[in-house]
């Protein structure tokens, strides 16, 4: 059986200005494959609600899950949550349960619950609330959108609770093969490779070390003895 | 008059299983901050044709330019040139003149010139050649899209020689302010700052540091003035 897919959306001015390098794509592409989730497609887009609402609406019908990061902070400029509620059609406004988290969270820190952080227990109708242990606003799940903090840190603690809940496939097992010799003299028989085994991701990747070229070869594929049968060939096809 | 859009489309893999993590955005949306040129979308796709096309078919619709990363060497899974030439209706082959950049390369380096590193001269018809410094194998530009190589190092020789070729408009300015009081405490008169300076864009980036919670404050735009406008008044309510 086919493993399941995913989408991510990155929301932020700040990344697609140049100012912050996002950190969490990476994270998260790591972390399906790990898990068995096909990352398929990534969009990053501005904090402008028709931009965060077209690109929920399509993500969301095109793949099994989508993951956004970004944008679900106190400030004005953090509009994911109502953007998010827009493109599922529901209503949004301040929860019970989430402000109850913010209120037990800023009265042991001895901080003002005021309303801009208020604003951090506004979450879309029907949604379920994410667990977030390094600052305590949650994210939320709704439908099959996952709705996360931007700050890598947090980021990674609400993946860390939302992935063991959804089914995954076969982990992507990969072999790799290093081999000192330029990219074009080895792209007939990877060609010929990819071929044969149509159900592997055979990718190759030219370095250059030392003043020689080489090229690291992986062969990607969910089902082991496919990956190893396919390794041991090249491996002979490079000896010789 | 507003400055031109760009978007950027990833290509590849390897991204998306998380073994490589792209750098080519984050040096993109620098260079092109600094040339007066917004980036207002950011797509990653794998190495599939039907995914390449949609893409860039989208991204090529929406915005003034497209920049393209990845799928332009040797192997068979670099299949960029001939999506991108069904994207855009036209037919494509080996062209002589990026045949002749490749011979007299290979010719000087004692490599051959094989069937393999014959793709890498394949142009879509009516494309213009994008120089490549580092590694000879050229890009090329089709209409508003521009097409060049995944190696961060060729990348970025590529876009040097394109960008100057493209009008910009007035580079995105920006001042920060960092504030030792937490996100949630600016967030009132941040917002009220964003309704007064609808024309610049105000970021607050909270950050944890020796126990102590601070805020990053940046304010943007193209219009200098203004932005040293809303930066007086920021720093004046702040002080307060």
């Amino acid at each position: 059986m086919a493993n399941p897919t995913a989408a991510m959306l990155v929301i932020g001015d700040e990344i697609l200005s140049g100012r912050t390098r996002d950190s969490n794509m990476h994270h998260l592409a790591g972390e399906l494959t790990r898990h068995g989730i096909d990352l398929k497609e990534v969009r990053m887009v501005p904090d402008e609600r028709p931009a965060i609402v077209g690109a929920v609406r399509a993500l969301s019908e095109a793949w099994d899950h989508v993951f956004s990061s970004g944008g679900i902070g106190p400030t004005h400029d953090d509009i994911t949550a109502d953007a998010i509620a827009e493109a599922f059609g529901v209503g949004i406004g301040v929860r019970d349960d989430a402000r109850a988290l913010l209120e037990a969270h800023y009265a042991e820190t001895g901080l003002d619950l005021n309303e801009a952080r208020l604003r951090m227990a506004r979450i879309p109708d029907g949604a379920e609330l994410i667990e977030n242990p390094v600052s305590v606003a949650p994210g939320f799940t709704i439908g099959n959108v996952h709705v996360m903090a931007g700050v890598p840190a947090v980021f990674q603690a609400m993946l860390a609770s939302v992935l063991p809940k959804l089914t995954g496939g076969a982990p992507l097992l990969s072999q790799s093969l290093q081999i000192m010799r330029p990219e074009g003299e080895v792209a007939t028989p990877l060609a010929r490779l990819a071929r044969d085994f149509p159900d592997l991701s055979i990718g190759s990747y030219p370095f250059h070390k030392d003043g020689a070229f080489g090229t690291n070869i992986v062969i990607r594929g969910h089902d082991g003895t496919r990956v190893d049968a396919a390794m041991m060939r090249l491996a002979r096809e490079m000896q010789s």
